[in-house]
């Protein structure tokens, strides 16, 4: 983050109906279908636009798993291209489950496994979104899986999409609410995966357009780095983001998709010139935000 | 299940190191890696064992995602094999996320999509395993994909692992538990998926493990279909499901993996014989099980 002075995650959530025209072109060199090489050249022009602004790449699995047998690999030459320009790679899936389960999801996301037939390799994945609803034996195989590789896990505490409000929302006998706990579980998974600069490797997924909690969000998870989605057309704004810098600058990444790729329908021109324009436009903000909260705190 | 005399799902949760002998002869014919036509031919050979004793098949996304490229194949081919033998399949990936993006996991797995290259064919699954915390817009997207289709969606309400303690537990204010009110909000998003038998198209993930709650479970769904996954292995028992099968014999759906892949490790023999006679004393047991249920119900 330093060194790209960005706190900025490209979503990469990629809708065969709305690329942008230089898709049409496809991907040549790459053998898939129609429909995935359409995605992929999309994707990779998007990351070729903003990647300077940017720290990460977030992949919305989803996108690529209704592609079919090709979503695999467009999402392994989107991982592949992203860090060759530097960028930690962020695998949206928000995967849960059961020990062996949750261990063969972070085994696909992360560093793949060995088998009697030999090795297949992993996405490569830096981070992983993982949903905890099945408790603590379900986000602790991928935590374990993201340590081998020195990797990290964020967790869904409390997300930006009005759902929110259902579950973990709801009131816990004795204080607090749902995601108030989750937080504390979050805080007592990362204890022991707190680096020299105070941030651990067990970091929270926080909707930006649930701002008014984020001061008690990092109260309860002071060592945790909030992943913020929801930032433009879900409403959220980086000027609202504050609390999440307290711990310092790697104390927030703010993550926008669509406000990025979909920057040139409303101003117009090229489109990878408005996703740059856009996505520096967050860069920006947020690091100024950052500093100010660091300053504030030091 | 009438027809098949069945409440038995056959879970294919392949672990790469400890498949059927006659994997090593792989997938003569598809082109696959060697673990992924290991993987593929081992699964076969289970689903044809035990097909004539169990009504579905329930693919764990995670086994085979973990095969990276080829991962997606390997499901199209089995779920295609399990429908040829007359089985529904269960897509078992427990995803949820918001609107459009429980939308493309939907699409994924059920019907697939029209993109302007043409279109994505989906894994033509009949139910998916979806997980609700974050909240109702998680999983509305998948009720509809699948009630567009005749299909079904199962919403995590319970789990069978200890870590469903540390939030699904949870007692909320002014009563009852998190999963309690998960149960409300299943059996109110499957009111309108109500056919003529009295069992919605909306139904709940319930671990045989945790019996003790299945009457009150039932009583706050009394139309959801439960899916029961946790026998065997895990240490639930069906002599413990009966409140599942109140409804009726569509009230409940048996899932058991290890038990009946494994079975051969115990009593020795041809594993396809283990695993038949496993299957069978499963749907024996809970056939007899339903029966009774229905008749002291009527």
């Amino acid at each position: 983050m330093a060194e790209r002075e960005s706190q900025i995650v490209l979503g990469l959530d990629p809708d065969p109906g709305a690329l942008w025209p230089q898709a049409a072109e496809g991907s040549p060199g790459v053998r898939l279908s129609a429909t995935a090489s359409a995605v992929l050249a999309h994707s990779r022009a998007l990351i070729d636009a903003t990647a300077e602004a940017c720290v990460a790449v977030k992949l919305q699995l989803a996108r690529f798993e209704v592609l079919g047998a090709d979503g695999r690999g467009v999402m392994g030459e989107l991982a592949d291209h992203a860090r060759r320009l530097g960028l930690i790679v962020i695998a949206d899936g928000k995967r849960g489950d059961i020990g062996v389960t949750a261990a063969a999801y972070a085994s696909a996301l992360f560093a793949g496994i060995d088998s009697p037939d030999g090795p297949v390799p992993g996405l490569g994945a830096d981070l992983v979104t993982v949903n905890p609803l099945m408790g603590r034996d379900a986000v602790e195989p991928f935590i374990l899986a993201a340590r081998r590789q020195g990797g990290g896990v964020l967790v869904l505490v409390r997300t930006s999409n009005p759902g929110a409000a259902d579950i973990e929302d709801l009131a816990i006998e004795g204080g607090g609410t749902v995601w108030e706990r989750i937080a504390a579980l979050v805080e007592e998974l990362g204890r022991d995966g707190v680096g020299k600069r105070g941030v651990s490797d067990v970091g929270a997924v926080f909707g930006a357009t649930a701002a008014e909690h984020l001061a008690r969000a990092r109260e309860l998870m002071p060592h945790a780095t909030f992943l913020l989605p929801g930032v433009g057309a879900q409403g959220g704004r980086v000027e609202e983001l504050g609390p999440a810098f307290r711990p310092g600058r790697a104390g927030g990444l703010v993550s926008a998709s669509r406000s990025i790729s979909e920057a040139y329908r409303a101003t117009g021109g090229p489109p990878e010139r408005s996703a740059r324009e856009e996505a520096e436009r967050l860069r920006e903000a947020a690091w100024s935000l950052a500093e100010e909260a660091v300053r504030a705190g030091a």
